[in-house]
């Protein structure tokens, strides 16, 4: 199953992508976790260190390995080999989770991340992954990546919306880029709902069953935002709804 | 002046840029306001109508008319015209502001925005820019557009910041970043304050004289920012601290 999560800045797509993992960690085998935003923060989530995030190789790193091995070809990608094993050396481990992130910091005024978005379109799109384990992407901000069609071939593009007209208007061009780019199923999660109206705000813009769940405003999350450490752990409130999302999801891509 | 915004996803670098357009306009002469995100919302945030805004020619879609003009070197820029002259075709006036966006929608998997940010870039080095207007830029969340050096002629850029341990970690990136790219003045705004320990939080991060001003939380902001208009124009509260941030940039980049 490949996931990507996708919306506005600030709406909260590391905090559903870390704790989404968490809950696929017990549905299936494996679970990838990977950043595909240069700006990243999805390992910081879920409590890994500063300094092993700093450590780590960015996938990109591996173009020159898999152009290596396959003469700049796709080969490389059919070959199915033992994932775990390639991608040891691109990770964090977290029980069954691998953190990984598509690209590392760059020099100021340096370059584009288009190789970066290009290479894991590639890796995503190659048969590395197998069918008992989770690719979740957490993507950048905005819309980029989906004119660029990083996250083209996941099964599921899940879109976080907050209750503001901006995050919605983005949520629904973020809807019809994953249509053009071919990806069939697109859902919506409402975050950071207070209320009745917030809520009701959200169901006036999206089809009933494009919805997959809410997830109410946590204050925990927004005390502990200043803290390091597993911000992801402490909302009583977002695994219960998560729980619930992470349930349909799986009808969703399995049904 | 020319100014860019900056920071991660939602913390208000929209909110920001728009209000301080407007303290812009009575400081200066004409003020450019540029929205620099492909996922746009800057000219929404001052309440101008949707169908305005779509129907806006993105400013690269200049780069033809320059190209043709110069034979594709950089001859147009120097010219010194009558900007407002030709940039009347690419935005939309409000008063003394004019809003302008660097690209438009594409289509989902068509291309990045790489043409977009140089070709601003460009435009932000030539000397089509008068001495008696301000350029304000309101970048994508993030770090891209650091590493592609598209604000890199700016005189100052704002960073801002909400109190969260991620927005500071990419305050702190971008500011390295900026270092990289030449930029002499980066300064530090912060956003949604809602105590002394927030607020705490922030100056423990930089040094006194790095820190621009705070801005409180404004609970009036996110109840409206369901509605359409003019957000910036309803919070009493982000007005007032951005009046003495106005004056405090007025002193930074004349001084």
């Amino acid at each position: 199953m490949k996931i990507a999560v996708s919306g506005k800045g600030g709406v909260g797509k590391t905090t559903v992508a870390a704790t989404l993992a968490k809950l696929l960690a017990a549905s299936h085998k494996n679970v990838y976790a990977v950043d595909a935003d240069p700006d990243a923060c999805l390992a910081a989530a879920v409590g890994i260190p500063e300094e092993q995030i700093r450590n780590l190789k960015p996938l990109v790193d591996m173009k020159e390995l898999v152009d290596q091995k396959s003469a700049g070809g796709g080969a490389f990608f059919s070959l199915n080999p033992d994932v775990d094993d390639i991608l040891k050396e691109y990770s964090i481990p977290l029980g069954n989770i691998r953190f990984l992130r598509m690209g590392g910091i760059k020099q100021g005024g340096s370059a584009c991340y288009c190789r970066e978005n290009s290479f894991l379109n590639a890796l995503m799109g190659g048969v590395l992954w197998d069918k008992e384990s989770a690719v979740i992407l957490d993507m950048g901000a905005g819309i980029e990546h989906l004119t660029r069609g990083t996250a083209q071939s996941v099964d599921i593009m899940l879109v976080v919306i907050e209750p503001s007209k901006n995050s919605v208007n983005t949520a629904k061009l973020v809807k019809q880029l994953a249509a053009d780019l071919g990806i069939k199923k697109i859902k919506f999660i409402g975050n950071k709902i207070r209320n009745e109206k917030e809520r009701d705000f959200i169901q006036k813009h999206f089809e009933p069953d494009e919805i997959l769940g809410f997830i109410p405003f946590d204050d925990d999350i927004w005390e502990s935002s200043m803290e390091s450490g597993p911000a992801v752990e402490l909302g009583g409130d977002l695994f219960r709804s998560m729980k619930e999302i992470h349930e349909k999801l799986l009808q969703e891509v399995d049904g």
